[in-house]
């Protein structure tokens, strides 16, 4: 599974890494004999000419991969990946690397994706998005020996690099400030329910609420659209105990749930109190601006890509855990109006 | 500037192609004296390695560049890239293509990455954004004879290939539909000035305001944020004259607007109607939904990704129209209430 390297070649032709070189340079300083077995045992195991002319020049990509297993279409909806990206950016274009993104359909075209970058030397490293309860990819770029940093963890990471936030004190946070505005009646709009993150929010939901004494609090799965959003706001609005405040696992969703209260009648925040997670600017351009859990995204995004371009040099990867999000009180928020 | 290739090296070694195929392989099949003299004059015209192995290989990058001129941490504001991306990456990755993305901060910078990205055949071709007035990436691609699409146009474009779409024809419809409905004072708030999307708009702004008499019909400059979006908004709407209807050049900045109409007081659509341009899902994520200037942003990005890739392929360029906006009236706009 290991990309071939030129020791490979020389180890197993039984030469020095120079003489692999010459062979393959067409310098002299081997026999024409030697030279045609390197070359053959070259093509053997895989040592193709461009990485191996890389290799040898010891260049390297200078580019770094990300590869999104989302449905391109949806991608321009959720401001988080372009806020991840831009702080990526910022950080690679400082370096003069480049991004290299690639958007594919399942994980075995992500894990194929990966092998082809890291084969014909693409890309130097790669940031892991979207990580999942377990998740293949991990073991697969631990075998590949490609850089990696995972943005998730911290568990699940296996050997990986990772850069990680605290979601669960976040939530516990924010149902803790509902709880003491008087709220009893909460409820949760939440993301894909295979994503790890997801799944350390639910738990941390379910755990707080059942520390309050909160009955009934239950996380509704969606997918993080503003369609699906709306479609649970309008479920849990429509219910007979229907929420007094509900906490939204993005921002687009939030925005669509404040859009469904509007057209039910019920006032924000005096009838529901809204909060969004991904402060992105989008939360305060909407009216009444909403609370959101802060997090400044593109600093997330330039963290992990600085600690793979610190594993690229040769670093030992390690988990660091980034700034938690942290609530940003507006309008969107109250005591609930006595009904 | 023309990237070397093998004939150049053939050329002025005097030898076949395949000479210098065998010489930089180190395959038998030339003199000792031959080989070395083909590697000193491809050392010397920088016909590289890397570059040589690929092209003599037959092998492409596999990969397109977009270069994006625009400070990374407001790219993740503006829904219009990510679509664009998504588009873009959707019609690359069914063909296995990755798509190389670099921000830059300026237009040297630019075509520096260009230069690199072509000089090391790290892309088969590039996707041209932000087109300017007096674009000067466009005669120095040429130069490069680097294979790439304009997203924009259809002057300035030069002999390079192009998609893009009528924006006039959209901004007067928008007028039009404004006036039928009763509106004489029609502002606009535009996007960065020197683009040439915007200068083609503004013209055309200009041009229907004026066969229609709407006096004082003009023109704030903008920057696509929301924070300047809402500044030139609440300057407008502070004038004694202020406009009943106002044209937003993106829908951050018209989501922003009609924020600051509803914190001003002002009821939208009774007060102030509100037009925005680029229908993200964000226009019908507020209350009330705005009516907006619909297109198909990722089918735009397809569209410009599938010409490259057939510029690439060795097809003649050629100035493709997209389909222009239209408009889609929804919940913002109708007849202004008398004062």
């Amino acid at each position: 599974m290991k990309r071939p390297t030129i020791a490979d070649v020389a180890r197993r032709a039984g030469v020095s890494k120079g003489a692999v070189s010459y062979a393959l340079n067409g310098q002299p300083g081997v026999s024409e004999a030697t030279r045609q077995r390197i070359l053959a045992i070259a093509a053997e195991i895989g040592f193709n000419p461009s990485s191996a002319a890389r290799a040898l020049s010891g260049s390297t990509a200078e580019a770094v991969g990300l590869a999104l297993r989302r449905p391109a279409r949806t991608l321009g909806i959720e401001p988080f990946f372009m806020e991840l990206i831009s702080g990526v950016e910022a950080e690679l274009s400082a370096r003069s690397y480049a991004l290299t993104l690639q958007v594919v359909s399942d994980q075995d075209a992500e894990l194929a994706v990966y092998r082809r970058w890291w084969g014909e030397r693409r890309v130097d490293g790669v940031l892991v998005c979207d990580l999942r309860v377990d998740d293949r990819r991990v073991p697969a770029l631990e075998e590949l020996g490609l850089p990696a940093v995972v943005i998730g963890g911290p568990r699940g990471t296996g050997a990986l690099a990772s850069v990680w936030v605290d979601d669960a004190a976040a939530l516990v946070e924010t149902v803790e400030y509902l709880y003491a505005l008087g709220h009893r009646r909460i409820a949760r709009v939440g993301g894909l329910p295979d994503l790890l993150h997801t799944a350390v929010r639910t738990a941390a939901f379910t755990e707080v609420c059942d520390r309050l004494g909160l009955a009934g609090a239950a996380t509704v799965s969606s997918d993080y659209t503003g369609e699906e959003g709306a479609r649970a706001t309008r479920r849990l609005l429509s219910s007979a105990s229907r929420p007094t405040a509900v906490i939204y696992d993005n921002d687009v969703m939030a925005i669509a749930g404040l859009s469904v209260a509007q057209e039910m009648g019920l006032a924000v925040p005096g009838d529901l109190s809204i909060v969004a997670w991904d402060d992105s600017p989008l939360c305060q351009l909407v009216h009444p601006p909403l609370t959101a859990l802060s997090r400044d995204i593109p600093a997330y995004g330039a963290h992990a890509a600085r600690q793979l371009l610190a594993v690229i040099g040769g670093a030992q990867g390690t988990t660091v855990q980034d700034e938690a999000a942290h609530l940003t009180p507006r309008g969107s928020t109250a005591p609930p109006r006595p009904r």
